[in-house]
């Protein structure tokens, strides 16, 4: 493990208490010069380290910005996501470089995170703006083992991710909205975009792209979507903490994942329910040139939508874009 | 259009009568002297032209070797699969050469040939044993306007493609295994490998690969495969033309893939089922953990084939490992 991931680790883990040089140069194996050189180093990154002569070294405050390393010290010991965190100052597209990783090998969990996306993209080709420090814009490697057609289960899965970490970290109560989106006030404050390598009957490896509008401004978004777009701050009235926020998000996800592998969609799907703002709704579903009316009964159990149409019949959608139907 | 591309088909297309050295130049707006030179250079490649001073050029007979030009001006005008032709003498994967240069823009229906393949793939991981000069070994790029979950219909497309142009070429009958066998005498001749990158709701790409066993001899094949594998040339009891069954299997599929992009699958869907071995069968699909075992009913029109299982449920089936069941 890299002696920074171990050093914040065991910061992290002292707290107020506060670690010794000694102990940790023991647990890394190093000398405490060596320590020495890492805690300045850490200091230049803007984490705040007291050293004290009698309780040794104490993390007083982390900077806003996302290390890998620091997002690795905070989650102990993951299953598979967060195994392997890389930040980079600005990239085109988070998926893209974890789509370029997974061909080389990467293992499955590793995580990609951009301070600022120049090509940011969300579903459908659409355009995902994604501005310097303020968001949370990230991509994973899965490699499921899933049929192509249960896809759907792993945007399910990272909805409820994203909507419980909010959850614990705010005071804000989000929504979902089928089969991505995340809400707060019926406004969206996250997207996912999953894009897969498969054959037809199997998922070689997907990657699961997440963007959260943490501490976006309002001006930020462009006008044509600042009806439908916000962003924590902006609801919660303070900016958020970013590290913490993500960490809090790859720890829902990973224990998620791990119940998926496990077989056991039911939590993940039940709870997806609960959250689901869709569900009960007259809506309209465009997929490509196809529409479907009807009202949203459920989700089956392969995260797919089943919608009731005007004729009685049970739809069962697997993508497409959803718009409430007022009328009703 | 590259000048050998425009000599080569000026040849085709002149056939015994013969090409002027002074057409072909005034068809490429070049010297004669650059014709003569772009002669000798095919003669080199192993291209027989006469030249005769009544009739001009004369091609009389051309290697058996791939030669992207010459495969190019065997397909007068494509409307997207053969546009764009290049052969390697020996990659890893021809499906992960296409792979990698769709990213780099690599236009829709380019096609690249490998004479050989050191990692060759079948379907779910499996090898596909590509030796040199005896097989042809090939990918497609398509951006099909399809849902994934149609996805089955470009390999549907593409067995009946390669049936339809062993017949032309050979004295040969081939039957279709679902979903993507051809089939010589119950042994398998050919095989197809879908690979794609989608989102949930759209393909992004698609990498048609197809293997063909044209003059394999018996002994190339692994000894575990041999009762269900064989080649063209072992069933037809003499060599077959490669670049001449290459350019039927090509134009074929263009005008098939020409079809479903006009919404027509009909057409393919319903030959598909005329060839098909399985239709009617009693078999036994496996898919992953999973086996749905019954009778082989229909293939509906996204591709998928139909099963009446034992219980009297019509299982819809959309990829998997199927086995023919002789007790029934």
């Amino acid at each position: 493990m890299n002696p920074d991931v171990q050093i914040l680790r065991g910061l992290r883990m002292a707290g107020e208490a506060g670690a010794s040089g000694a102990a940790l140069a023991k647990q890394l194996g190093v000398s405490r010069a060596a320590v020495w050189n890492r805690i300045e180093d850490l200091r230049r990154h803007g984490y705040e380290i007291e050293a004290s002569p009698h309780h040794g070294y104490i993390l007083r405050a982390s900077p806003d910005a996302l290390h890998g390393d620091d997002l690795m010290a905070r989650l102990p010991s993951p299953k598979a996501i967060g195994r392997d965190i890389r930040v980079f100052t600005e990239t085109a597209s988070t998926n893209d470089v974890v789509e370029k990783l997974a061909r080389d090998g990467l293992p499955e969990g590793a995580v990609v995170f951009a301070e600022a996306q120049s090509g940011g993209r969300g579903r459908l080709g659409r355009t995902w703006v994604s501005p310097a420090g303020v968001g949370l814009w990230f991509s994973i490697l899965l490699r499921p083992r899933l049929h192509p057609t249960s896809a759907t289960q792993l945007t399910v899965l990272a909805a409820v991710a994203v909507a419980r970490a909010i959850e614990r970290q705010t005071t804000l109560r989000p929504a979902i909205k089928w089969p991505n989106d995340v809400l707060v006030g019926h406004r969206k404050v996250a997207g996912i975009l999953l894009e897969m390598s498969a054959e037809l009957d199997r998922i070689r490896h997907a990657v699961l792209g997440i963007g959260i509008d943490v501490n976006v401004p309002a001006e930020a978004f462009p006008e044509s979507i600042r009806t439908v777009a916000t962003s924590l701050a902006a609801e919660a009235g303070h900016p958020i903490d970013r590290p913490a926020l993500a960490t809090q998000v790859l720890a829902e996800l990973d224990h998620l994942y791990a119940r998926l592998n496990a077989g056991d969609f039911h939590e993940v799907g039940d709870e997806w329910m609960r959250r689901c703002s869709t569900l009960g709704q007259h809506v309209t579903i465009h997929m490509g040139p196809r529409a479907v009316a009807g009202r949203a009964e459920a989700l089956d159990e392969d995260g797919a939508l089943l919608v009731r149409t005007e004729h009685g019949v049970l739809e069962r959608i697997v993508g497409g874009d959803v718009t409430l139907d007022r009328r009703a």
